[in-house]
């Protein structure tokens, strides 16, 4: 069996939403036993309309709630008895295999890093997220733990996330490629053009050269690098344009009757385009380079993403994401 | 009368587009004097076909062109003789009073630089473009000649991207905003988080706080401050996005005749929204800060987008933007 942990009070739509989901993955994936971690009159209210197996549903009580707005570290140290902080430290003594939180972000990163614990030789754990390309999904990290990076840190991004693309999408030989402002080695900022030299002689990835901004969406590698100011910033663009281009389509199509007409025609077509750009599909990001299975989903996720996320949780530790992480940092001491 | 110096061997239809562009840039604004740099019997070629003030239109030959491929720094040290640097020379000079170009970026920016000669208490100048939002342009500086920044030269481009957005945009009180990950105060990399607290204390600016990747295409503020690296990748990751959903926008069409006769209903709609994306209809990024009036033109720049920039240069000098910028500049180091 796998034992995951929830945060049941995270997120736009908890607990009752997070509930929903939970019960919905252990319909679909029968080795899994959740815990739901969180207030439990709140969980109970949320389950009672609900028909479940209990065997695979378990309750632990927690008093405190990490809201959207707390300070991630100041509230990770104070509020020891939140839904996550519990559900982090039993993921640190190994009686959960992994934890899904759909609640602030900053708090489960660095509840992550100081309650669960980094992966030894691993420097900076980063928020890995899956840009949906016109390719399919193009996993990308950092996209937001960790503002300020060396190139050192994008070495080891590169090398998690083409462990990760293996894994969770199974390209064999994923290529890497470096967030640029050029296509040649010698272009762009201090960061990346140090990051180019280290990730060009680096022979346990396949890299891939830079990517341009223009390229991002075409999906012409497999894993994409960069810090994570950069990554979020690329992500909520993305989101933003597409928004601001479905609402000009509408404003345009409303403005004149024969193209109303022709929209509605179209409908199914526009439709299915909006669904290959929805987050919500891919079931959440992955915090990489913590001892531990954590996943980010969406806060606005609803019962349909949210156990997307979890059977995403189920898939990488059932893969032994952490341990070939662990693998690929002790090879490289070994080698040194 | 404005005299004008023209990079006729820059861009991907120079010289031909470029010649035809200087010639309806003077059909339109009367105080226009040109100056075409090159090499004169392919300026010569251009000219034979067309009608023009010959008054008006001049023509100074020079041996050598800088290649799209050409290392910038390089290339404006040893071309001596190249169209780009005896043009920026004569700017230098005074005997023009802009330079327009339609050729390699990094080449004009080094020329502006190194020939020509930035504004004293300017440390970086910026290239300086119109972001396309929903609401119009937005002023967006740096969009790519600096790719790394201190927080005193995101200063210095909001002051001069106000300044800009008041003359190129006639906005009386421009609104400046921070491209960053996070609205509140604290969020951000070390760059943006020390930026805030400068550009937040600046009183000559309106500062309206972080502007995050998903609002960038709202047109939220009307002057966006970044680095060159963040510039330059937003701009382009915009025009990434927009391609690929116009592009599954025809798949998805094409797929489905029912969409195909919708599509055809909307098709005006939809030629109108990608003109509005239109880069070239806004006339060139140009260069603030250096000593002079300095318009990029879009490499791919035919008839149209060149004498756009063109008369945008034209009005840039008209409304003082150099002296603009030099007062403001002088302020600051009376009031220390």
């Amino acid at each position: 069996m796998i034992h995951i942990g929830i945060d049941a009070m995270g997120g736009d739509h908890a607990p009752a939403k997070i509930v929903e989901g939970a019960i919905l993955a252990t319909q679909k994936d029968k080795e899994l036993v959740i815990t739901l971690f969180g207030k439990s009159e709140e969980i109970d209210a949320s389950l009672a309309s609900l028909s479940y197996d209990k065997q695979r549903i378990n309750i632990v009580t927690t008093t405190e709630v990490i809201e959207g707005e707390d300070k991630p570290v100041h509230a990770i140290r104070k509020k020891k008895d939140s839904s996550l902080v519990v559900a982090l430290t039993q993921l640190k003594e190994k009686k959960l295999d992994a934890v899904v939180s759909a609640g602030n972000t900053g708090a489960l990163i660095a509840g992550a890093i100081f309650v669960t614990g980094r992966i030894r030789g691993i420097s900076r754990p980063a928020i890995t997220g899956a840009y949906p390309t016109i390719k399919g999904p193009m996993v990308t990290l950092d996209i937001g733990a960790n503002a300020d990076v060396s190139p050192q840190h994008l070495l080891e991004f590169a090398k998690m996330g083409s462990l990760f693309s293996k894994i969770a999408y199974h390209k064999e030989n994923p290529t890497v490629g470096l967030v640029n402002i050029g296509t040649e080695a010698t272009k762009g900022n201090e960061l990346t053009k140090a990051a180019y030299a280290l990730l060009k002689e680096e022979k346990s990835i396949r890299f891939a050269g830079n990517v341009e901004g223009r390229d991002i969406p075409k999906g012409i590698v497999d894993v994409l690098v960069c810090d994570g100011f950069t990554g979020n910033t690329v992500l909520k663009l993305t989101e933003g344009v597409a928004d601001t281009l479905f609402s000009m389509l509408k404003q345009a199509i409303e403005s004149n009757a024969k193209a109303k007409l022709g929209a509605l025609m179209m409908k199914d077509s526009l439709k299915k385009m909006k669904e290959s750009l929805n987050y919500e599909e891919v079931g959440g990001a992955v915090l990489l380079g913590v001892d531990g299975v954590v996943v980010k989903a969406h806060g606005s996720s609803k019962e349909k993403a949210f156990s997307n996320a979890i059977l995403r949780a189920a898939q990488y530790h059932r893969e032994g994401l952490v341990d070939k992480i662990k693998a690929i940092v002790k090879e490289e001491s070994t080698e040194k």
